[in-house]
């Protein structure tokens, strides 16, 4: 994978309308509506829908009929959004999307009780798969879902610790981030009636993008334009979240630079300039060529992804959308 | 169903120590520990198990082979502490059957994130039932976790109200309690090969019992006996809690009986001798039969769900134990 020059095609466009569409349609609860509308107003906050999306370009590599895989694709889509209700509520986090979590726009326990009829929501959505595969499908779902919840406890655990090793840090996204894109693929492919090892190879290919996906999540933090980013540029480095960057950088400085940055990581918050620590740590980054290799790292993973697709004994023209849309992840700038 | 005079014979005993061993043999999982310890904790902490016993019971009513319904019974037991653990952090409770709450011991966020891998914990566990009943136990549990969530939403908002009916009452405690006893009754019914008649039955005989388990449970609150009954005696009167007991004296209480029933619960917290209010609000009760009211009312809840086993065109012998366990809920004292 090398750096994407022209914007891959939007060949998987009309997916993504299908799966949007399908996201608009579905229906969780009407009363009480405590329970029920935080679920509206999260899942009406809009993202990539990326999830869903590749659930139905993967069915769409073994079958026609790749609107079976539509409802199903937003049980993966609305247990992302649980996860993100419930994670928001331990990060303490104000927003999401721009705009006020569910935590903050009505209490915590309204976004406990709704994040959990979400998960339950999922699984009647994931029901929507033929019989056959159903035993299959919740039983990789099961294990998707343990492994999300892992992930985001070793992520808090982390929070704690100064000596997370870079092996660990992987460890913990592939958990947290990339095995819900190995699912999404998967879940696709089984849906499409693909055998075992067919499956398995688009999961090891969803998680090796997840893995990209992420690491590219923690560049843009950094590296990312204003303009486009959705977040706040430097916020990973506000406050000393222990990022792919950071860990590379401690792992790598020596002497001035590692006092340097030990000094900035050292405040206390609301001791120091906001934008003038964004500054330095950055200027640190790039004297360690941390972005460079935090680059390498992700475009690795894309590649490992690609590899994996491109093998697919499949025609090559069931593999343009998903193949586009993987290029389009990889050269995302937002 | 009226007053048991002498105890109802045991023989639901082996079908208990049963569950007891399934459920102390069953693993959640080991890394991060923070996650999986707090769901070993909770789960050890005994309780009367009472909604696995009755998954197995239901399925000894059909087949021979109840053992099968073992493991799949855990899934309820397990879906029954997830909602435990997540109540506790919403009611603040800091003791559960006499210990810490998970949320007290460790942190909210460990209890929110236990709980979660506690509820897909429970779907596992479902698998174990034979796959050409799965997608329909599923769908059933769905439906009722979903409405264990709603209920919990019903009861929080209570809280905030004063014109709660007693209609409003019984279909939020259905909800809350009701549906979870009928729903295990069901599994079972399903596992031990019922047809869907037979299995809707024995839903219907849950959600009775069910209803009678809880209304008991609102007057044991009041009138059991300390030495026996596992919480404070008294306690609900003191918060104030909407039982049914409230409601009904609500709606009876005339005149200086309704002053008085409204002086003490307008008083604030710590500004009475709990003792008193509740020996007071105890004999406004009296006064008013509540006390006879609200036996009548879950004996017949009881009776509902009896004459609905009776019903069943099933050997009498395969129905004694769960006979026999109904009236040991109908008659306990703890």
């Amino acid at each position: 994978m090398t750096v994407i020059l022209t914007p891959p095609l939007m060949t998987f466009q009309p997916y993504l309308d299908a799966v949007s569409k399908q996201i608009n349609h579905t229906t969780y609860g009407e009363q009480p509506t405590e329970l029920y509308e935080p679920i509206r107003y999260i899942m009406s906050l809009g993202g990539k829908r990326l999830r869903p999306l590749l659930t139905v370009l993967a069915a769409h590599l073994f079958t026609d009929d790749w609107r079976k895989a539509l409802k199903p694709s937003v049980a993966v889509e609305v247990f992302h959004n649980f996860t993100l209700m419930h994670d928001d509520i331990m990060d303490q986090a104000p927003l999401r999307r721009g705009k006020p979590t569910v935590h903050e726009k009505w209490n915590a326990n309204i976004a406990i009780l709704s994040g959990d009829v979400m998960l339950v929501n999922a699984y009647e959505l994931l029901l929507e798969t033929a019989p056959q595969h159903l035993p299959r499908v919740i039983r990789r779902f099961n294990r998707t879902a343990a492994e999300v919840c892992e992930g985001q406890q070793w992520d808090m655990n982390f929070e704690l610790r100064s000596d997370v090793t870079q092996d660990e840090y992987i460890n913990m996204i592939r958990l947290k981030t990339s095995v819900l894109l190995g699912f999404a693929m998967e879940l696709g492919a089984i849906i499409g009636g693909a055998d075992d090892t067919q499956a398995q190879a688009l999961y090891d290919a969803g998680v090796n993008m997840g893995l990209g996906f992420q690491l590219k999540d923690d560049i843009l933090d950094v590296y990312g334009d204003p303009e486009k980013f959705g977040k706040q540029v430097g916020g990973d480095i506000i406050a000393n979240k222990k990022t792919f960057l950071l860990i590379e950088a401690l792992q790598q400085a020596t002497g001035d630079t590692q006092q340097a940055l030990n000094h900035w990581l050292s405040l206390p918050q609301g001791t120091y300039d906001t934008a003038t620590k964004v500054a330095a740590v950055t200027d640190i980054y790039n004297q360690l060529g941390i972005d460079k290799i935090a680059e390498a790292n992700a475009e690795a993973y894309f590649a490992k992804g690609f590899e994996a697709l491109e093998k697919l004994p499949v025609p090559k023209d069931r593999k343009q959308p998903l193949l586009d849309f993987a290029a389009y992840l990889a050269g995302r700038e937002s």
